[in-house]
């Protein structure tokens, strides 16, 4: 396509009829096995070359306490292709709005009609990564697992505890959170050092900026579902525990860049081909012996984006 | 923002009102004259580092001659921000759709809400094209310009066609294309050397990928607006004419890296530095001596699309 359209036949025709649809529809229209499959589907895509995303856009409003990023893309032989905006906007609770805003917009990958604006708010980015960590949990979780320690209180810590915990089976749920209030309408109450020691799967949640975990308090055979960092500067884990750890990464070279494990790579700890990617590893799934401490970076990708939004549109599109 | 809203305050509040405006509500709301002087102020801000644009997204649907472009960004000070998605999809034809589609959405700098979706399938981005056009031609016409000579019969070829010898009262309108029956539906139809020969202003608006004037029919003093390269490969001037050339870009590093100045750029015929900012010369318009010849590249930037969907924003806000 020429961006200025030039020496194309002209277009008078009003487009076609646009579907908004609300998030109370979209929460309607969400399967959660169907979606899975879908994200599981799509990773696996990416690692055999056949995803195409944008560039990750990114807007800043530091006045406002705001940011935005816009990710999309395409998955070879899919009947849509996806572009999503997402909004933070940290100072929106003194207004009383919502601090996630934004949209989803399919559209059709024949003919570019803009088939639907789903109005999610970032309702499915919060399910997409929720249920990426339960992907990631199953391939990575030990057998005879039944404690699930989760690291933060804020909507990830709530829906990674909920989905991990149900669809893994679990039986007990430690949380540990600045504020133990919080931390106790989702689980028991406890210290970072007791959660560490205690649990079987660790999922940690945070916009910390520095480390909250230490190595010495991780026991072999901890497994690690890390989601919080996910941009330049956040960091949950002691980078020197990924020198005793396997890594499994949503994208290697994104993780590296700016996930949990660009601390470790960063000190010198890991080298980037030490990352396993989570496509290659749901395509395959490694044995993981249980003295074996596995971390899975969760950074967020489009293809995640992709794959949710046409699983819940395929539903959509028949009503 | 984390992308992945951890440890953030949960939101089941459902979202605010989204508007969906129509094209025909979008065309009624453009004001040529408000739009034009935000097109001015949105590239003044780019020199003056006022305005951040995402990263240009970009999806291949080769099967089907499809393309989508995503830009957006936002100018300090303004209350929205803006994300465009652009397709054309070139089999559209031979299903009895437009091959350009798309929207724009319109969203609360303060607090990221999606304030509309102005659902224009192309048409903002082509009326902008237009308008800058204007804006550029307006910077470097020469006084006692009368003839206007217009390459290629596509919808850009018509837009600037008309907009450009309305804004500058210009008495007649010489037109080459490939078909030269759409080319008299434009003006009087002429071969490109009488072209060259008989306009004082020229307009490329195709999607060449070869050169299709030739330096040497060029006369001294010939003013060119160039808007069809806009892409790697993409290429209507010889690129020798730029040694003799004064050269005003719309974005220069963007225009050296794939506008029409990049072949001259890459042959070693100009440098980067010889390339003169749009923001710039709208801001301290320079004198042009009478024989000199100058080259607008326009290549197409985010700025311009935040610029006229606030225009039109702004008076379909108070609807």
């Amino acid at each position: 396509m020429q961006l200025n359209d030039a020496d194309e036949p002209d277009n008078d025709r009003v487009g076609h009829a646009m579907r908004v649809i609300s998030r109370n529809a979209i929460e309607a229209a969400l399967d959660e096995g169907e979606a899975m499959a879908a994200i599981a589907a799509a990773f696996r895509a990416l690692v055999e070359d056949r995803a195409q995303m944008i560039a990750i856009g990114h807007l800043a409003f530091e006045a406002f306490g705001g940011d935005c990023h816009v990710k999309g893309g395409h998955i070879a032989g899919d009947d849509v292709f996806v572009v999503k905006v997402a909004s933070g906007f940290y100072g929106n609770a003194a207004r009383g709005l919502p601090s996630s805003q934004g949209f989803v917009a399919v559209m059709n990958a024949q003919t570019g009609e803009t088939l639907a604006i789903l109005n999610d708010g970032g309702w499915l980015t919060d399910r997409r990564t929720a249920l990426t960590g339960v992907l990631a949990a199953k391939a990575i979780s030990r057998r005879g697992s039944k404690v699930l320690g989760v690291v933060g209180s804020g909507t990830q810590a709530r829906l990674q505890a909920e989905h991990i915990r149900r669809h893994l089976q679990l039986d007990e749920v430690l949380v540990w959170a600045r504020d133990p209030q919080k931390a106790a309408t989702l689980g028991e109450a406890v210290s970072l050092p007791v959660l560490c020691a205690r649990a079987d799967m660790i999922v940690t949640t945070t916009p910390s900026t520095q480390a909250l975990i230490d190595d010495a308090w991780v026991r072999p055979g901890t497994r690690i579902i890390a989601v919080g960092a996910d941009a330049p500067g956040k960091q949950e884990l002691d980078p020197a525990l990924f020198a005793r750890s396997t890594v499994v990464a949503d994208l290697p070279e994104q993780c590296a860049d700016h996930g949990e494990s660009a601390h470790a790579v960063r000190a010198g700890i890991i080298s980037l081909d030490r990352l396993l990617s989570l496509g290659a590893v749901l395509s395959a799934p490694p044995v993981f012996a249980d003295d074996e401490i596995v971390i899975a970076d969760l950074t967020g990708l489009a293809v995640q984006d992709i794959a949710i939004t046409q699983s819940v549109w395929n539903r959509l599109k028949l009503q």
